[in-house]
């Protein structure tokens, strides 16, 4: 029985329904996963091996696809994610097989303005600190892949200047010529370090390579954490990871991520996070949560390999797409559908009276404290 | 039957092996832990809850402490790890309880010149990938923990610079005064970004702060990671992260993240970080692999934490301390033992030929290719 | 009798007419100046007291005042000041007491693809080597005068950093606390220097102050440069000198060089420079040579002060409204007549073939050479 | 009859004298000076041209060569000008032909802690202002023959990258592969810009070239101002500043001014620098004003040319060596000496007790209001 959501707030609710929620192991077996496609991190958290799954149930059909969407929100936002988990809540509650998948919240909006992305008072998703907190590592893994790129990519620059075209040859490696005065990709780190949006990099004399402008981003915004949304397969990812451009050589043309070489290791470090993370709600109806938020600066759409997955366990699949339906159904059905093949069968669009008031003009965020 | 170490490369070995070891399940069963004291991730990895096994086998007297260093070894590294995984397995062998406890290896050194640290050859530490790879994420919430707090200090120098006292007392925050030219502290990556070393940070204007030198070091080398060598629990690990002097003020007074208020937060992201690592040897004995390395730029020393519930454990613990007798030992009998209390009954000192050669004066790295 | 101009460069036919040019001397003679209001700068240039002539001359009428102008031109310029050297040695040969007045130019434009500003051909302005490198320092004055208030301004923001209130109130100063981040004034310097365009200033420790964006223009693009242009006096210019914004406050209030204390010194730099400079033509009208050029980036216009010392000494003065009609004799019309409340008699508009080719869609610059 | 030094301030002093000090034109006829030898800068201070005077008495012995040094002293100065003034005065006096030869002041000093330079009380050189406030502008003329190098220097590395060997031949230049990590000149300013000591620039994108360290020191320090001290003549002059090192290629290599072919031009800006500058004693001997202070950063010398000049036009020749005997004095007597071939006849040591007193262990510079 939960506590009142009237009288406490989203984490104490969460945190008295985590002393009796179910194990990983409990929810893999009502969703007839087999022993090894389930690969627990803790207790209460695992990866679902998604090539196994798939391998498995390929002939079995897909359940009903329903994205969640919503109009466009205040900065508050406007309870999609709260929505989505209330609706499978609530479909679960009425008898019905149904799984939900959402995205992972970044570390970044270390100010909490919004809610938790996890939903809120009685439709949440738990354990809320793992999944408040990194969950399994996949942004970690997203991070070390792209800066690799970045470490290559500078390391490169520096290397050819020091070395004569025959030693290069030597070591096979042809001369790429990358103008350090356009290098495209910056590099990434889970926080809003807005310190570090701008900054001057190879300082440090002769071994640290070329001064250039460069820049930290936020990690979800990183091209890899697209490619983790709409990878079909490991395969899919491996060739998508090859083609990032990170720079353009003297004359203008691109360099990219395998002219470095370096798409291999870059996918070495994406291996583990191709595996969709399975939760469970407040009530234990099962939720994916996988790949990254942030729709207007990302692709911002839960990942085509957790849909997949849940459409082979599930009758009825929870699928959300961010940031509104102008910006994130639009990403959804124009990118993330085209590159999957899905088609969804149904969309539920969250409207807020507050949100409607502020597309009639009203002022969004009065703050009258502030100098 | 291992593979031939004379026909076959180190990691061909280990993936030979990884195809017949054993569960971490069973890993746990032979070591005698509760259900709960294991928390799986995957099938072959774990993290070991320390606090539940040290209250549950408190009354229980501790096994051998063997500390296994090196004399001054060559660019090549000499075996240290390969020594300490033999003697592991050499104990095991003769029938003896034994447990290794060494520390996990750092992303950084891309080239690859020194050893994987996993051992080689026949004595060996596997599954090798998830070892090389960043294991269950501790690097990484070192990474979280220790950025955070600069994201806390150059946002503090900003927020200070914009809002007047009244202001900041309103939010209940007094005024540090940190002074942008002397913030000490840097950031960190799991990579040698070289690029990274000196950078100027703060050039995006009004919005991102002041202008000041910084960096990156290597992940490894963060006091925090120095923080879960020593640590003996997590009370203690909240303390000493309040005590990390992040800048210091215009007068020249320092300010720490307890100054900040980030301590919390901070220790947050390190709490799953604080349980050891279990992981087994090419023969199956379980080796703790947990903390960081390079005693030159840091503690480099495996933790007190994995020690302690290998010592519970286990009746012979071989534990490592690197980067030679000179620093690495030094450190771990100068600091290490006297933050734990512990005390070794036995050290191992591992001499190479190669090395002896140096010590000699024999050239170390003879390279003629290099212009 | 001067060289041929279809067998000669214009260098050699102004180094021939040198030889016999009159001396500074004896153009002061025949202007009718007195003694003391001749300053000679060697043999060939002088500087004329402004001061002592307007205070004679109060009483006599002005001269006819001619503005020389021109159509848009192309990137070789129009041959405007070679229009109005020839128009003031015409005027001569016919008997007319005819003065020409032009600004200096500047050391920037190193290519050299326009011509020297001097004229050209049978038309130029003499001697040539002064003429073309620096003159009597003018530029100089201002780029010193300009720099002083730069330094006054970072040294001010470390300062402030620096000593408490009550330390500053003992020295007289009031805290202007200057956003580091707002400081609008750049550095000058008489060349085109691209890589000080955009530059990052005090990178050097606790000494050398903050971290700032700042960058150097060219000098004659300086505000003081424009207050030459324009000052009716002294006095006027004093004045002026203090108004000058060099940066905002942390509330976004406007700080000048006159709270910064530092116009008085400025001034001190440019006492000699506001005397016009007086050389001659090929065939040996005077000619007041005088503030700075490039109507787009600056005022671009001959100084107020050299045009009203010429209507008192002349009958005719030849003025020049730079980079054509639609800029540069709207600054004259608009601004500088307005400052000075004199008005033109006359104007004349340069029409090259070449220019009104352009003006219908002609190519303008054929480089095939350039890859 | 000079004001009382015991109740006026220095500058009082030299104002009161300036009302009726000898004109440039009367200070050349007793020198002797033919009419085209004099080049007069307003009607107090003149240049004179050295190679006339050189040639014309060239078969005119020397006069007597009298150094004027000081012991190490207090950051206050110790009175060395006043004392070499004081003695040029009592020569006089005493119906020598004498004449003094003293070094240029920087504008750097702003605090204006030292003397004037100028000597004080009754020992002066004036005009005043005109020896302050640059004279004649061989200080700015060093700074723009200076900068053009570095000019040169950064659009020779944009230039290189920019364009193909194929391009840069047909320019008719020879690839010279500056190291941007390897400029070894940087800019200068005639002042004490300490926010300039440390710079990046190149920042402005693929127009402005690379990005580098570069910085800005006081201008008197420029390696031009030493050639200015000891340049025999013009010819020797055109052939030091061919030879200055600008930078190192990419293999180590030095890159000077000739091999960027800027060497002619820079000359161009110093051809009138190179004719020292006559001024006065408040008594009314000539004194030669040429080249620049700070022997501790800087050659910090009296020009060999004025010295030479000095030497054919009087009988009792008075220069400087400033910084003490321990580094001027050495400078002096085994660098600038030993390329002119000049030896003094006798030299004066000013000693004064309170630098006897520092000497001795006293502090130095007591500031109790310092926070």
């Amino acid at each position: 029985m939960p506590l009142d959501p009237t009288k406490h707030a989203d984490w104490e609710i969460a945190e008295a329904a985590e002393k009796t929620m179910k194990t990983v192991y409990q929810l893999g077996d009502e969703l007839g996963l087999e022993k090894e496609e389930l690969l627990p991190y803790g207790h209460y958290v695992a990866k679902v091996d998604y090539k196994k799954v798939l391998d498995r149930l390929k002939d079995k059909p897909d359940g009903k696809y329903i994205d969640v969407t919503a109009i466009t929100p205040t900065p508050l936002g406007e309870g999609k994610s709260t929505s989505l988990v209330g609706l499978v809540q609530g479909l679960g509650k009425r008898g019905k097989n149904v799984i939900g998948a959402i995205r992972q919240p970044s570390g970044g909006p270390t100010m909490n303005v919004k809610g938790s992305a996890a939903g809120g008072g009685l439709a949440q998703c738990i354990p809320l600190t793992e999944f408040s907190l990194g969950l399994t590592g996949d942004i970690n893994a997203v991070m070390n892949s792209h800066n690799l790129a970045m470490v290559a990519c500078t390391s490169r620059i520096q290397h050819e200047f020091n070395y004569s075209d025959a030693f290069l040859e030597k070591q096979g490696l042809k001369r790429l010529n990358i103008d350090p005065r356009n290098v495209e990709m910056k590099w990434i780190m889970d926080f809003c370090a807005q310190a570090l949006r701008n900054i001057i990099i190879g300082l440090g004399g002769k071994m640290d390579g070329f001064m250039m402008h460069s820049g930290f981003a936020i990690a979800v915004s990183s091209e890899i954490m697209a490619i983790l949304s709409v990878a079909n397969d490991l395969k899919d990812m491996r060739e998508r990871m090859a083609k990032i451009v990170v720079a353009y050589d003297k004359k203008g043309n691109p360099v990219t991520t395998g002219d470095l070489d370096v798409d291999g290791a870059m996918t070495a470090w994406m291996v583990e996070a191709l595996n969709p993370n399975l939760m469970q709600t407040l009530e234990g109806q099962p939720v994916f949560v996988h790949a990254g938020p942030f729709a207007n600066i990302a692709i911002g759409q839960n990942s085509v390999v957790a849909d997949r997955v849940a459409l082979k366990l599930g009758d009825y699949i929870c699928t959300e797409s961010g940031f509104a339906a102008d910006i994130g159904f639009e990403k959804f059905w124009n990118l993330k559908c085209r590159m999957s093949g899905l088609t969804p069968h149904c969309a539920v669009l969250v409207a807020t009276i507050r949100a409607l008031k502020c597309h009639g003009g009203a002022p969004i965020f009065p703050d009258p404290d502030c100098p």
